[in-house]
């Protein structure tokens, strides 16, 4: 057994004063003078680093002042208040053990790395404090996310990822196969013989798990998922990744305003609970890339969010055009889709907070989304955040099997293809909505991070499977 | 707004009688007399139904006697101690609306429905009390999973999906591309031209997030994985997916004893958690599937698992086999993976519960695993449980940087590959190990379910993608 050690947090929020421990870690910096060397220490436990003064009258002490930063180090000493602000106790090490130390071409040893840089060094970024401080909160996010829909009632479901049909109706799907590329069986028309591919039949990585979700809405009551979702569309922007994460709750007996209000309640729990667990961390990430952060995500965690349908935003941007702003690729329209610049000016210049938009016209949105009494557009909702953009989607399922069909097919889908989806509107259907959040775009909005490749651990985009 | 009732979970644990409250759900069973209707609801909340008394002097009584099964419905009554035993509260209805019927060709109504008629139905079979049951267990095993690992300091993270490394090197991977099939280009020497693909290299679906935990629990300490996992070998079992969930801890300052006991510990949380969570599901299992259910899980939340190394493993099989039990399939016989049967006879009829074996041959295991003293065996374990047999693999890694050099030269992998694997035995080091548990195995286990297609929403085998 090696755990037997105690965690920099333990040390730190407990502070057994006059007591020995051990700890076990990574050198974060060694100051050597002639008397003692004063080493910091992180075991990732927590943001806080823990202090250690080393006695130049160690046996092994000429050894101990050459070691590298982040080389693994066993430490036991006396555990006492500390003198230095910033931390309740520091250590007096007995004894100083070397595990591993770092060869000379350690990448991080620099003392100027690029978040650019880091991405390269994907495998060891979340050795810096930047990034641990990230992904603590990430986890943190996601144990909230878990909490919260626990504690709501719904139940978390793993939805299929590798799917024979196409959620959106939209393309940009990756295909999965074990058929040889260039080789592959073909039928009697020459086309390939997907029936001889493993699942018997073309397979894709889905783009959602909405549709799986109403089935079991329909079953459970409220249920939610928490999974990767694909698209291959070629956008190498700051705020695509092709695979990300994605929440996806689905509630039975609900309307668009019953899901409008989890989506506000689920964010705010997010902020709420990352500002209660990660202080340390958002100070960081305040102190590093926004000196506002802290101060917005407690504006947004207590109040509300604005709402607004599409038909009067448009009437805000086309008014704001009037006046004066310049849009600078696309005019506001009715009936088009709201540019990013359009939702950027929605959220941060005219609400200046999360903004919920409503009502879009029907041409722009999926074919699953309900159809408003109005005939033109359809009962969903995005919600743009300032800085990030669009970080939810969802609407109101279309609950009349009629009209469900007649959506699929005016959008060229095959209903064969969707026979079980259908079914859902025949056998005690009910009015059920839910929405999709991508995790990383609200990650980057509570860190304050501004590229989604640096709150997922390893990022996928274009031309880049590294890791 | 339509999330204004109260689940039939609240009403049931809160029991306000005497107050009047609305419920929204799907009918179970409704039998009609002259005086009186008694319908049988459920909302998906809680495995118990709640009970409902209509009078036969409401105002559309007649509509409400041809209400059928699995239609939705709205009714609010009043909250009354129930008479009848097996629950607290009934309904006495004071007005019964019907949402949407079922239309006569309903799959469920037929009075027997195999668990492989069900399956064909997928979207439909978590309205059962079989599958709702299952799902809620799972849902709660999937929360155990995150609280534990929170709690004992844990970080969740989300390792790719997409890779272009083999983490096995075993093959048996999903090609994942967006090159057009038969007509992709070809470099000049006619092979694939993968350079052109959207990775700009060769991927593949994950058949583990090991290596990539690795490089985080070097930096963070402790992490875990809860993500999809693939193999696309043509297993057609009880108890193989070619898509399932997994869940993978990995331990800086970490050997086997530790993450054996880790192991241990969670499995038994689990246990513990579910019959505190889901006496009504863990009832229904039991009486369904195997009346030992709730005795055996008892015993295993609260007995240490059994541990045998590998070759002590091998003589009780040999001694077995002297003694006149007789494998079908394969003697046991040193050097050679443990066989199914060998496996059962390990933890069901010789140990008679979960069992940890240790230190198989380096030959038949992985690369990364640390090799014993010995050089024959490396330090790893697999966890067996009765009734489904291997639940966990698991490793300490090999962590010096020599030996996991040769170990991938002799596994014919290319070090170029693992380049940045490679970089974690070099840069600060330790000690370190981690497991992966199969999570829908351990739902098998603790829902006696028997085929492994009827522990996750969406099963996904050779020549079935269906939903």
């Amino acid at each position: 057994m090696l755990q037997n050690f105690t965690s920099i947090k333990t040390l730190l929020t407990t502070a057994p004063v006059e007591q020995t421990h051990t700890v076990k870690g990574w050198v974060k910096s060694l100051r050597n003078s002639k008397k003692f060397s004063f080493m910091v220490l992180n075991d990732g436990s927590s943001q806080k680093d823990l202090q250690i003064v080393i006695d130049a009258t160690l046996s092994n002490y000429e050894e101990v002042t050459k070691i590298g930063l982040h080389s693994s180090v066993v430490i036991t000493g006396l555990v006492v208040a500390s003198q230095g602000k910033g931390q309740s106790v520091e250590m007096q090490a007995k004894s100083v053990t070397l595990i591993c130390g770092v060869t000379e071409d350690y990448p991080l040893q620099k003392k100027e790395t690029s978040l650019e840089f880091l991405r390269e060094n994907a495998h060891l970024r979340a050795r810096t404090q930047l990034f641990s401080a990230v992904f603590r909160i990430r986890h943190v996010l996601a144990k909230a996310t878990h909490d919260f829909f626990d504690q709501e009632g719904y139940y978390y479901l793993h939805t299929p990822i590798i799917t024979a049909s196409d959620c959106e109706g939209a393309g940009d799907m990756f295909r999965v196969s074990t058929l040889p590329i260039n080789d592959a069986p073909k039928t009697d028309k020459g086309a390939v013989d997907f029936s001889k591919d493993y699942f018997a039949k073309e397979t894709f990585l889905n783009v959602s798990g909405q549709l799986e979700g109403e089935a079991y809405a329909l079953a459970l009551g409220k249920i939610y998922t928490f999974g990767p979702t694909f698209r291959s569309e070629n956008s190498n922007t700051a705020r695509h990744l092709a695979e990300f994460w994605m929440i996806e709750p689905e509630v039975a007996f609900a309307d668009l305003d019953d899901v409008a209000k989890l989506a506000s309640d689920y964010i705010q729990f997010m902020i709420k609970t990352a500002m209660e667990k990660c202080p340390d961390e958002l100070a960081l990430l305040s102190q590093k890339n926004n000196p506002d952060l802290l101060s917005t995500l407690t504006h947004v965690a207590n109040s509300e969010f604005a709402r607004v349908t599409y038909t009067d935003a448009v009437d805000i941007l086309k008014k704001a055009q009037t006046g004066g702003h310049k849009f600078e690729f696309a005019a506001p329209d009715w009936g088009g889709d709201l540019a990013t610049e359009h939702e950027r000016y929605l959220c941060e210049i005219h609400f200046k907070k999360p903004t919920i938009v409503t009502d879009y016209p029907k041409k722009i949105k999926s074919f699953y989304m309900k159809l408003n009494a109005d005939g033109k557009t359809v009962r969903c909702m995005d919600i743009l955040v300032p800085g990030v953009g669009e970080i939810i989607g969802g609407s109101q399922r279309e609950d009349d099997h009629g009209k469900l069909l007649e959506r699929m097919l005016a959008s060229k889908l095959d209903p064969k293809d969707y026979w079980w989806y259908l079914d859902l509107r025949k056998f005690g259907g009910a009015p059920h909505a839910g929405f999709g959040l991508g995790f990383e775009r609200a990650v980057m909005y509570i860190t304050g991070m501004s590229n989604i490749r640096d709150v997922i651990p390893f990022p996928r985009t274009p031309r880049n499977a590294e890791f």
